[in-house]
C-alpha cells in the first residue's frame, strides 16, 4: 500500500506517519519510485502502537523509540526479557541520591536479588515526590502495596506465558513492555473505582 | 515573611512563584506596602503540593488548581469527599462513546452502585488504548485485576481514617486528593520490581 493508505488504516494524519519515517520509529517502506514507497500490515500495526504509546500512556518519542528497538532486537534468553522490557519503558527516571527507602522496602518484600537499580530509583523518585508533596508514605503502608502488587505481577506473567505461546522472542518483549505501559492506567482506573465502592459502603451512598 | 523568602523555602524560583499567584492556585499574601506583601507557612506548604504534583504527578494547571479550589471548599460530609476528590483529580479524561466493557467489569465485580461516570469513562478510556496497542485486556483478567485493586483501596481507606483523624474537612480531601495521585506511581514501580521478582524466580536469574 502507498503512505496515503497507511495513513488512512491506521487512522494517523500522513505527515504524522512521514515524522514516524524521519524519526526511524517506522522502517522505511519498500521503494518502488523516486517518490513512492510500498507498506504492508506491519507498518501499519507499528503506527497504531506508536500512536497509543505517545496518546495514551503518554510516552516520550525517545521512550518509544526505546521500547521499538527492544521489539526489533529482542534478547536471546527468557531471562533477559524483563530487564530489556523494563529499561525500554523506562523515561529518563530521576537519579535520586539515596534510594534506602526503596531498597528497605524491596529488602522487606523479599525482591532484592532481582531488582534493577533503575527500577528502585523509580520507585524512590515516586516516594520522594509523595514526600515534596506532604504525604509521606509510611515503610509498613509501602511493604503492605508490595504484597497487593506481586499478586497484580502473577497476572502480568501469566498472561505473558499464555499470550505469546509458540510466538517469537519479538512478540514476548512487545507482550512485556506494551503490557505494562498500557495496563499501568487501567490499574489507576480500577484502584478508584474500588476507593469509590468502599468509600461508599463505609460512608454511605455517594449518590 | 517575604516573596523572597518564600520561593528559598518551598525550592521554587520567584518567577514560578508569582505564575502561581497569577493563577490564583496560590492565595495573595498579607499587603504590607505598595510593592510588598507577608506571605506564611501555609503559603510554603502550598507551593511544595503544587510543585508535587506538576513535577512529580504530572498534573495539568487546571488539574492542579482542581485540587486546590476542593481543598478550599470541600463538602460538608464525609460520604462526598471521595467524588469531589476524584472529579478534582480527573484530568480531562476522554469520553468514550461506548462505556460496554468497563461498566461490565464494574459489574461483575459488585461496584456498579457507587462507579462515578467519570472514573468508568477514565477505565474505558484506557482499555480503548491498550486496543489500538493491540494489547487487548479480556474481561476476566480485568475482574482479576480489579480484585486486586480493592485490596489496595482497602489500604487507601483505612490510611486516610487514620492519617486525618480529629483533623477538619479539607486534610481529608487533600489526603484522597493528593494521596491518591501521588501514590498511582508508587504502585506502578511497585508492579516493576514485582515483575522483576516473579521473572528471575521463574525464568532465572537477571543478573
Amino acid at each position: 500500500m502507498r503512505l496515503s493508505e497507511l495513513s488512512a488504516r491506521a487512522g494517523v494524519p500522513v505527515a504524522t506517519v512521514k515524522y514516524y519515517l524521519r524519526e526511524g520509529l517506522l522502517p522505511a517502506g519498500e521503494r518502488v519510485s523516486a517518490t513512492a514507497a510500498d507498506y504492508d500490515d506491519v507498518h501499519v500495526e507499528r503506527v497504531r502502537l506508536i500512536r497509543a504509546l505517545v496518546d495514551g500512556a503518554r510516552m516520550s518519542i525517545a521512550g518509544v523509540r526505546r521500547v521499538v528497538e527492544a521489539i526489533e532486537h529482542p534478547p536471546s534468553s527468557w531471562h533477559d526479557f524483563l530487564g530489556a522490557a523494563q529499561a525500554a519503558i523506562s523515561d529518563d527516571t530521576p537519579q535520586p541520591q539515596d534510594c534506602d527507602r526503596a531498597r528497605y522496602a524491596v529488602e522487606q518484600l523479599g525482591w532484592g536479588d532481582s531488582a534493577h537499580a533503575h527500577t528502585v530509583a523509580l520507585l524512590q523518585s515516586a516516594l520522594d515526590t509523595a514526600d515534596r508533596a506532604g504525604f509521606a508514605v509510611p515503610a509498613e503502608r509501602l511493604v503492605a502495596y508490595g504484597s497487593i502488587m506481586e499478586r497484580v505481577a502473577e497476572i502480568d506473567l501469566e498472561s505473558l506465558v499464555t499470550d505469546t505461546e509458540g510466538q517469537g522472542p519479538s512478540a514476548a518483549l512487545r507482550h512485556v513492555a506494551v503490557g505494562t505501559v498500557v495496563v499501568d492506567p487501567v490499574l489507576v482506573a480500577l484502584r478508584r473505582l474500588a476507593q469509590a465502592h468502599l468509600s461508599a459502603a463505609r460512608f454511605g451512598a455517594t449518590s
